[in-house]
């Protein structure tokens, strides 16, 4: 009975509690140590959830989208986490959070769990956490997991690739496909979904996309049409139709064996990091090495050695030591 | 007389060959190989420049900003080179370059050099090509480098690591002092600028803003009092003034020691990417580490083992082999 315990959390996750897997995202999030044994614990359980990614510009009208999705992947027998990551705007402070107000009804709904991340500056560590946050989510038994990002920064493109299906959101003031093309928005698409698609130019920009595309068929290597499907999410419009393109999103990958690969390399991508963390800590926590970093950064100001040639006596020194 | 060799774009940069410039600048942005031995060979003649960042919100008239204060600069007696990061939204295209036109008569001066580079996507590496384009203009033997970007993001968190004065640009309309509080914009603003400010609200948004400020005395530990200044950029106005106010900080880093301290560990964090770096070079490149990470992913989609057993037989492979 103890929520503060990483073994009790685990069986109380695998046995659906929802607090345990509120504790835990939290533990998650906080990079508490618990959550690395709660991950292991629960890894052999994740890989069932379908994982699909959200992204698009500040109001194309994501969170109406992904409430609406959620509601419609509900209705075909799933059990749905959303995992939303809220961009305080540097300059405003988090006034984007509100939006999550208007999603009410879905939120209250037993199988939709939703958690908001905040991604206030750095996104270094954001889309590793995000990724153990979903695994922890599957793990719990999700069929569908929703990542609702905004943009196409370096953490859209990384949640991109830990996803199996990624869904650009548009609205029909967007500019077209050119810009698409420029903005490197067809590379992270799987789905293009113009949102908001009552008002003028919905399908002008729906027919300059696949304009685009058809000057770049080759794309990902692919076999995969990357469809343009127009949404009112406000209404409910086009909201079964994008859903039946993510199944067959799925279907595809599964037939062509690509969901296996894109599973292995996100498993890739995963270790990796773990690596990378590792590494840092016994590279950057070790007190000798650090001694000699403070050398050699003094002996960099004072123009008598250059960064590469301190970088290798440092990593001369790291191997001498066995780091 | 080859604008392709290395030695001779080194000999030739030191020589005042803006030419020369150009092309070690664009090998830095393409990291050719020729750049990392032209960044060692200058590296004596570095640490000259003093480094200011210009950061703020789309709109606030940073780019008009930056060509005023590179002129007062110059009418200081100082050569100035301008680093632009020019976001591409990821959304609209390119448009956002369209600001520099008007950048013309600056331009046009052969004391100020000018330079773009465009944030397309991704921002992992582009502070440390910042930096080291900044390093190669410094070399040079300019007095004053001007790092422009946009936003509070990870790229701007890294720039104002890497730079000695942070002007942060803020325009009337901007929210309050609480909103930059939670925004980050206090940590890493050195000096607080209001552009527009013959727009409504400046005076409102000077006085909220130092009341924050009143409220965290203790920021950064330090002893300088955050100065807010009000400019109208397009008029020339109070450009004077917040030159002066570059010099005091500069003059505040210089007494206290600040200054040493962090060009220490400025060095510090461009020793610690070429570590990361060869150390990346050295886990991923290798074949037959790759081929464990091929067999490592693989048994994690089939749910054998967990992504940190995984990471840990890696390293252990990895330190048998030595790498």
């Amino acid at each position: 009975m103890d929520y503060n315990n990483a073994d009790f959390l685990t069986e109380k996750i695998l046995s659906g509690d929802k607090r345990a897997l509120s504790r835990a995202i939290t533990l998650v999030e906080n990079e508490d140590p618990r959550a690395v044994k709660i991950e292991r614990d629960l890894y052999g359980n994740t890989g069932k959830a379908y994982r699909v990614g959200i992204t698009g510009p500040p109001g194309a009208g994501k969170s109406t989208l992904v409430n609406v999705l959620a509601r419609e992947f509900k209705s075909r027998g799933n059990r749905i986490g959303i995992i939303a990551i809220d961009p305080t705007s540097p300059f405003t402070g988090g006034a984007l959070l509100g939006d999550r107000i208007r999603m009410g009804a879905a939120l209250a709904d037993p199988d939709i769990f939703m958690r908001s991340m905040a991604s206030r500056g750095g996104t270094g560590g954001l889309a590793r956490t995000t990724t153990q946050v979903a695994d922890v989510m599957d793990a719990f038994g999700f069929d569908v997991l929703i990542i609702e990002t905004v943009g196409v920064g370096q953490l859209e493109l990384d949640i991109a690739g830990s996803v199996d299906t990624t869904v650009v959101v548009l609205v029909p003031e967007a500019g077209g496909g050119i810009q698409a093309m420029k903005a490197g928005l067809i590379e992270i698409a799987d789905i293009f979904a113009i949102n908001k698609a009552d008002r003028d130019g919905a399908e002008i920009l729906k027919s300059e996309l696949q304009d685009a595309l058809s000057l770049m068929p080759a794309i990902k290597n692919s076999s995969w049409d990357l469809p343009v499907k127009l949404t009112v999410a406000l209404e409910g419009k086009g909201v079964k139709e994008l859903v039946d393109t993510v199944y067959a999103h799925k279907d595809h990958l599964e037939q062509t064996g690509k969901f296996h690969i894109n599973r292995q390399s996100q498993a890739e991508i995963k270790i990796k990091d773990i690596v990378r963390a590792e590494v840092a800590k016994r590279l950057w926590m070790n007190p000798e090495l650090s001694t000699m970093m403070d050398s050699l950064s003094r002996f960099c100001v004072e123009g008598k050695i250059d960064p590469y040639t301190a970088a290798r006596s440092f990593l001369r020194s790291a191997e001498v030591q066995k780091v």
